[in-house]
């Protein structure tokens, strides 16, 4: 019944990863680590990294999470994502 | 281990709900059911009624089908949503 958000079998999906570059690239702008993102935002430390290279069906609230974190909006990620 | 995107345990998020309800007008200015939606995006459709209502976490994936079947942009929704 209930949907697993978890990584995508090792997969990379392209638009995951699209998400995940805007997210990485607006957290090496504010000079943070992928550990300091995490810690900032709550994601798990140990998704952080699948986060970014797009092998993890982020939900919704972590998403917000990490724009909040990274003191942009979720849209604007998005938009950089070109989605 | 794995995080589960499922439902909020009846608990309404008010940014889920804002986004929710960004699909939900997207949705009706087409003139399209839930269950239509459901059908176009591939979300499941007793999930529908919880995403518009703010009562599931949903994942990047299926915002990203439900803009697409929407005609529109995941950045978009989140902007309309104010997130």
């Amino acid at each position: 019944m209930a949907r697993v958000s978890g990584n995508t079998d090792g997969k990379r999906d392209e638009r995951l990863y699209a998400l995940g570059q805007a997210v990485a690239a607006r957290r090496r702008e504010l000079g943070l680590s992928q550990e300091a993102l995490a810690d900032a935002s709550g994601v798990n430390r140990s998704h952080m990294g699948e986060v970014e290279r797009g092998k993890r069906n982020v939900t919704t609230l972590n998403v917000l999470r990490l724009a909040e974190a990274l003191n942009t909006t979720a849209a604007e990620l998005f938009k950089k994502a070109d989605l």
